[in-house]
């Protein structure tokens, strides 16, 4: 029984044997050494076939050389992913007439002071003075006209929209229910004229960015100390200077100049994009941002629905014990810049992938000009005897029974 | 002399002057236009090696097309890195109860009132009005309880955690070391209620996002201008809305209760994700986002160790040329909105790429059948014959004696 | 004519007739299942030529696999973007001595008391108290020296860089020309000296990454509760806590003590740059933060333009209705958190696609062996004898002449 097992994993075992055996190991590694193998080539004499498949190959050599090797710089190593730090300052001073004439430096229209990657630049704003008292509910509050008490108590104490907690009284010589909360309600309905003079506030962009992959990293400085002071962006003359004139970006986010004055009254949100699309092979110092600029927020005729940007804040105080606030109701510019940017360099490795990609689809070019010169060709069953050579086994026998064309 | 280099020299440019020579060169681009080139082939009558190899080829052919090409979209150029801008508006109205009721609105609860990509909604706080002048250490100071100045002299000027300058005076009546700075201490031990109606607050998230380089942009508004005041996100039925209610936020990061309570008391991080995933094939208007969140900070159970998340800030005045302060200890929800995207489209560089290496994979099946068949076969030594025609050449006489199979 | 016109489709269809017929699809099929088809190699005996070809062969399976596969980790499937979400905390006390003590605590020094990623941390300031009445132009203003009223008209409501709208009028005293604005205009060329105890404040960076792609997210707190509360971020010893020093951090991104001064006087830019370099495969665990930090402004020896970082902020209050504000020139440190990461995991697909391409590539040694081998070698021509089997075909007789060799 024993026996028979072991013949039987002898038998299995056999190719294996044979195939790691010492003398097989020992002549494979001789002729490895002794011999080149190349696969043999049939040769088909034939015009219209070879300059079908030369052109063929050469449509593929030529698109995978010229446009993917060279157009779109297949022999580098992509790294999309930069990092980058922004800093902002505004400079200008901003004029606001209401009743009186209101001078504004940058501590006063940029809200919050600081931030990371955005600005804003108030150019409108509407200012209420309150105290926590109680006062008339707000006239865009349709709900808050009433005739007696019962009608704002059956309201309950926080109907929507509202501006505080309802009393529940209803003030009679106004008409309107009475809330508990900062006094006087902010009366948003009339808006004033925008701060003069903010198209003329200059933005300084300073951007550090750094391709991590490559270990490069850039500032979009390249003027001087004094020429960056006195130069402003333009999108042709002067593509590389990193100061933004207010008005300048308004005249090109926005053709329409009825529509800058709303975004100037109403608010808008802009973007600043600088993109460092860089082919560092070409030296580092070719490394350059561009700038870019939209609009984020709809046109006024667009959308009805929140247009502009506003927001409220407020600074506190208190005299003697009681809580003061002014609520700010603020239209403005909002900015944010995003950075975006691809470096490119040689890279070895990524061009091996890259040709030995194009070495496969080569290997497609012959498929195809087989197919069409074996199968769809007059003289296909001739050139399928020449390339065919079959072999055939008798599997019983074991022995072999070759056919030669 | 001269003559055996130059001869020597000529014998080794031979096969250059040979391969570049003007004869050479014209036959091989003769046959070149004239002549196609096919590899050999010789096919083996063998059920059992074909239907291996078809079965490795169809299970590559199938995993390459069906899997790679088909579900993974190989066809497709992916773009990873899109461009976004956020902007986050809160309406809503809370309520305060301590010692009387504060109204606020989103002025007061919004700190700082405009940030890039992140919101914090005040839901509970503790104020402290100060003055600059002295007065006794807090009772968190455990340091500070004091008997006698020497004591409180020796702790130095800066103790760790103290809340100004230790005067090195021991305030008998409270017993505590003495301090000069802003005066009274906040004292957080108590935490007050949160702001009621903080639940009901609602977040609109305005969402610009651009796949820079397909040049797509896209917002997160599907709604229309009257849809998108009333709409509400929910999970199933209205993924789309943008607006969210901080009470549904809260439900969905932290399922438990008691937990959503601690957090409106304590503070907490809730992230706010919006994921662009887009196959620009089906078109641009497909791509749409879908929201997820989660909860950025540990719950409570887990970590005793800065539980929640707050931070102070205070608003300054003068009165009578005295410096005045409140200080808020802030506690509430910070929301850190996160968006990612990946867009793919239809891409001939990628598919070509891809189709290169997917026809080297399958020139790896040809190979591991060659072996399968040649080395671990029975008739393996006939295929051998028919496979390899051995050329040799005696290297000395350069005579070539061919050994046909 | 129509039987002719029908004879010549048949004619141009024949082949097509032919290969799709449904004798010759099912003699095909048979074959398919039948036949295994591998190309016959010429073996050639040949030292040289054998030597050189495994030698480049061995270079690029080693390149392949040892290098690309390894090394670069040619299996894996990377994922470079990843969502963080980062929030700071910072602790101490500090002190300012210009005319009498003021003790500052982070709700003074911090501002805005919030930012997404980025902290900017006061050291030094100009505190101006201001109203809005009429006073001196600021001595920074050179234009502003004046000796009569025509002067000061002469330049109009908003000379360059002026503090407020200038009235005209010349106010001989002083000899400056008059604005309105904010008044007194602030004094910035002394600079005070900085805030002491800036150096030991401490920031707290808690930092959440996500690699969507792999659906891994992880916190770079790695110590336990009580650990947290009293490490410090060290380059050799503790290079996981996330907890720094102001100090340490100066002294790492600036080795001069007289710069690093300097900084705490002027302010600058610092970056703490999170790196998540995770190799998933060696098990999550291991995925953990390296913390790197950079100076990003200019060095004052550098430039003398826009040296250090500050800005303004003013905070705002009324007293019996007129206007007063508290600006604040602040110099300090900000704080810029990058977060940037790669995760690499086993792929199969990514794996596939590479062995695909390095396939390719092997092939390409075979191409160039062959060129060596035909064309530049003595024995060439008898090798293309037999690599190269001719199939002349005469293409107006369609009788085939076989040349064997």
């Amino acid at each position: 029984m024993s026996e028979t097992t072991c013949g039987k994993i002898k038998r299995h075992c056999q190719p294996f044997t044979y195939a790691f055996g010492l003398t097989h190991m020992k002549s494979a590694l001789m002729s490895m050494v002794t011999e080149y193998e190349t696969p043999k080539i049939i040769t088909i004499h034939s015009y219209s076939i070879a300059l079908t498949c030369r052109f063929v190959q050469l449509v593929i050599v030529f698109y995978a050389f010229a446009y993917l090797m060279w157009y779109k710089r297949g022999y580098q190593d992509r790294d999309p992913s930069l990092i980058s730090s922004v800093t902002l300052k505004v400079t200008g001073i901003g004029r606001f007439d209401k009743n009186n004439t209101i001078t504004l430096d940058n501590a006063d229209f940029i809200i919050p002071p600081q931030e990371n990657n955005a600005l804003f630049i108030m150019t409108n704003f509407i200012r209420t003075d309150q105290q926590r008292k109680r006062c008339a509910e707000g006239f865009d509050i349709r709900d808050a006209t009433c005739i007696n008490d019962t009608y704002c108590q059956a309201l309950g104490p926080y109907p929507p929209k509202s501006n505080g907690r309802w009393t529940g009284k209803c003030r009679l010589p106004e008409g309107r229910c009475e809330l508990e909360g900062w006094c006087p309600v902010e009366n948003d309905n009339v808006k004033p004229e925008p701060i003069m003079g903010s198209l003329n506030f200059t933005i300084f962009v300073k951007n550090f960015v750094e391709f991590t992959r490559f270990g490069i990293a850039r500032t979009n400085i390249f003027h001087d100390s004094i020429a960056i002071t006195q130069c402003h962006y333009h999108p042709v003359h002067d593509r590389l200077c990193p100061v933004f004139r207010v008005g300048d970006l308004l005249n090109i986010v926005e053709p329409d100049s009825d529509e800058r004055q709303k975004m100037l009254i109403s608010g808008g949100v802009i973007r600043i994009k600088v993109d460092w699309m860089c082919n560092l092979d070409l030296g580092n110092e070719k490394c350059k941002p561009t700038y870019s600029f939209g609009r984020l927020d709809s046109r006024s005729r667009d959308e009805q629905f929140s247009f502009g940007f506003n927001f409220r804040y407020a600074s506190h105080w208190k005299v003697k014990k009681r809580s003061h606030r002014t609520l700010t109701k603020a239209f403005g510019l909002r900015l944010i810049v995003t950075v975006n940017g691809e470096a490119g360099r040689f890279d070895f490795l990524v061009l091996t992938l890259n040709i030995g990609s194009m070495i496969g689809v080569l290997g497609l070019a012959t498929f195809i000009c087989d197919i069409v010169a074996l199968y769809f060709c007059k003289q296909g069953s001739i050139y399928r005897k020449q390339k065919f050579q079959t072999v055939k086994l008798a599997p019983t026998t074991s022995v072999s029974t070759i056919q030669k064309p």
